[in-house]
């Protein structure tokens, strides 16, 4: 069931964000020194509040529909940054979508590969241009 | 010459930030995949895009006085990713003052640590509140 990879973790991340799955988000963050800052809020610190808020935040939400873009990794012995572009859509309107720059951070531990931060950073709001940032 | 550690890169970035630079700047820059995404820009990639910016930034500029505090730091074998927050006062106003939150890694390389990616976000602009992150 570990993570063999970072790889693997960003694509649990993600699809557990999609389906708002707050089981399947709470097995791929790390139990110590958890980060999460969504999109103009302040720094998350620790898993306590990190999944409080992915709660918060799937909480009587529909799935929206998110295509993930690399656009740089950057790849160490134990710990794997990938900065990633995510087209966030609203559920049956791809119209009004979002894009928000992503900085995760991946860390090896005795368990398998696990999610150590998530940075967004929104980039443009409902702007349905199609515009992406490369 | 070469930096033994994460911190000391990071005190010599902000050092060059502050004296705007550009020499001291790309000496602490990694050669090959470094990414650079400054407030509200789209992601620079590669260290020529990187160091041309810094060019532009400090192009008659006046130092700004910043100070730095650490929000969490994820330390790895070759990679250390800091995230810290950046209190920016223009130079002979303190009150102008700006808190990005950054989000910077370094690197483990042969010829000692040096900085592989830097991100900034705006929090605040000119609020002169004084309000932190934390």
């Amino acid at each position: 069931m570990a993570f063999q990879s970072a790889e693997e973790v960003e694509a649990a991340f993600y699809d557990a964000f999609a389906a708002c799955d707050v089981g399947a988000m709470g097995r791929l963050w790390i139990q110590e020194d958890a980060v999460c800052i969504h999109p103009g809020a302040v720094p998350l610190l620790g898993r306590e509040a990190v999944m409080r808020s992915w709660e918060h935040i799937f909480a009587g939400a529909a799935g929206p529909s998110i295509k993930v873009q690399a656009i740089r990794r950057i790849a160490g012995k134990d710990l794997a940054i990938h900065i990633v572009e995510e087209q966030i859509a609203a559920p049956g309107d791809p119209s009004a979508n979002a894009i928000v720059l992503a900085t995760n951070v991946y860390r090896c531990t005795e368990t398998g590969w696990l999610m150590a931060s998530h940075q967004g950073v929104l980039m443009t709001g409902a702007s349905g241009t199609g515009q992406t940032l490369q």
